[in-house]
């Protein structure tokens, strides 16, 4: 793990885009969002997700280039085939469509098709409430979660984040994926050969497990039980509905390079928001008496926001093969660089 | 606890509610509403809230004749003054106008502020979805959920329901409110003398317990901990900014008869769902494999689903206290008939 300055990070992760012939403007969108996560302290949504976007770019699974094409069905809706772009420059483009039109029709909803992982949720949800509108924002995922009940992984892991502006500079941002955890934490307590908790996952049978590794082939547990599950399953179909996005174990294309990208991805922007009273409630809660075994009541997305502007000046940790692949793919020009200096 | 004929139970309640100065048409869409969740198994939102709604309008904290003023804030943009008006009353009203709308702008979205409690949100998801649109509902309650890592209730109860066509004739619908269980449950355990699961609830010091009665006056868990917080709480904010809703502690009038009611409710209805392979997919996920100490993977809302179909016929179960207000309130007229008999 090497701690970087964000600066160089971008620079070097903009330039393994150029050289992979993603134009500019769009290398600085989806590297804006990479960055902003691994800042945040969401490494699974982070710069490590790079190598796999150029070799969908090599392999002709995502088209760099595209803004994906725009269709307005009805005053407030707004569909968008994305023609295998990347998910942040498709997703951007209709968001900032419907939040202009929102600011007429008091509402309006982008459902996207067709693009690459979209990312981070809040990147989204936080620059919609920074503008003074509500946000909701519905995802879907390759299955990877089980069905309440059920020992094969029917579901994604389907985040929501909501962004609501508070009257303050700072919006309330919170994003969630509905699996009790993510399969980057499973991945991640397997390679460091750590126990899973009880609960979280069961394995390639169906039979409930600790073991990280026997989970990667099996399935996570949805949060809160046949709840989060009703949740879950809701954003899948509810997505898929709008966007003719795939369900279930059809999903593919966001974790491999083999598979045209066929998730789908819903946003809703709501103007009309008063704040009134919010940025007290927060305060309240902020400052309420924590419970024991806790050191304070935190609001959602406040941790990932300090350790944002923590790390902007202390550095940014990246793992050390993804720095290495980084820079190999950013490659060339900055060997010039070094030579000439 | 006796078993009644639905429609002797709507009778009777219509019948109160007449008594007590509501207007048949309103009186028929706030019964069907409470019938409707004691058929299909969710008794806090029944009957029982009954003698509450007759004591608010005696207490003149509910209007039972009005049915608010809409006013449209952009084309998509339905605001509702509920002006103290029946729950159920002024959000069907509001959520006929905006599936109207939707049906031209692909989305419409209604805030309701001022209005009674509006009860069970399946049976409004369950109406759009019906028709064939997608519908998100979302309601505040009276602070009763700590915020996760605090020890006094903050945050409502706060639950969502979300609707989807399945291009069959039953759509999928799902309900549940943000907390790992609900005021009722708690209520419930403690008559019955029961304990509670370790986790659920803090008593009024704000240390956990599985006292039932203790909990009564303390706080509910929120669901999935940390992530049931931040949406519960997002939630929470959405709602109040939109509708001018009160936040937290502020917030009255659904439980009680001393003050009006000042929490919020949001609708979503998007149109242009195309449903397509949803069927299939929900019949997958019937037809998985149970995992151990299962009978079946369930879809979410179809066991109250079932369960409303069998109590139709076999009859609803109402609390005798509740049935004998009911009853009373109903009062005279039948007592009339009987004489004339």
């Amino acid at each position: 793990m090497t701690l970087l300055l964000p600066e160089k990070v971008r620079s070097a992760a903009r330039e393994a885009l150029l050289r992979s012939g993603v134009p500019p403007g769009h290398a600085d969108i989806q590297v804006d969002l990479w960055l902003d996560a691994d800042l945040r302290g969401i490494g699974s949504h982070g710069l490590l997700r790079l190598p796999r976007i150029v070799e969908r770019i090599k392999q002709g699974l995502a088209d760099p280039k595209t803004r994906g094409a725009q269709t307005w069905r009805g005053d407030s809706f707004l569909e968008v085939d994305g023609q295998m772009g990347l998910g942040p420059v498709i997703a951007l483009g209709a968001l900032e469509a419907i939040m202009d039109r929102a600011r007429q029709t008091g509402v309006a909803i982008a459902a996207v098709g067709n693009a690459q992982h979209i990312g981070m949720l809040a990147w989204y949800a936080e620059r919609v409430a920074s503008a003074g509108q509500v946000a909701i924002v519905l995802s879907t995922s390759e299955a990877l979660v089980h069905p309440w009940g059920g020992r094969q992984a029917l579901v994604g892991t389907n985040p929501i984040a909501i962004g609501v502006p508070t009257g303050e500079a700072e919006p309330f941002v919170m994003d969630t994926a509905t699996s009790v955890v993510s399969m980057g934490e499973i991945h991640d307590r397997a390679n460091r050969g750590l126990p899973l908790e009880p609960g979280w996952a069961l394995n390639a049978h169906g039979e409930a497990t600790m073991d990280a590794e026997a989970a990667k082939a099996g399935a996570i547990a949805p949060f809160a039980g046949a709840k989060g599950y009703a949740l879950g399953l809701a954003f899948e179909l509810l997505v898929s509905t709008l966007t003719g996005a795939a369900l279930g174990r059809d999903v593919r294309g966001t974790l491999d390079a083999e598979h045209v990208c066929n998730k789908g991805d819903v946003f809703i922007v709501i103007d009309r928001a008063r704040a009134i009273g919010i940025a007290n409630y927060l305060e309240t809660i902020r400052n309420a008496v924590p419970a024991e075994g806790f050191d304070a009541v935190l609001i959602p997305g406040e941790r990932g926001r300090a350790l944002r502007e923590k790390r902007r000046f202390e550095g940014v940790p990246i793992a050390d093969p993804v720095w290495n692949q980084i820079q190999a793919l950013a490659g060339a020009s900055e060997h010039v660089q070094e030579n000439i200096l």
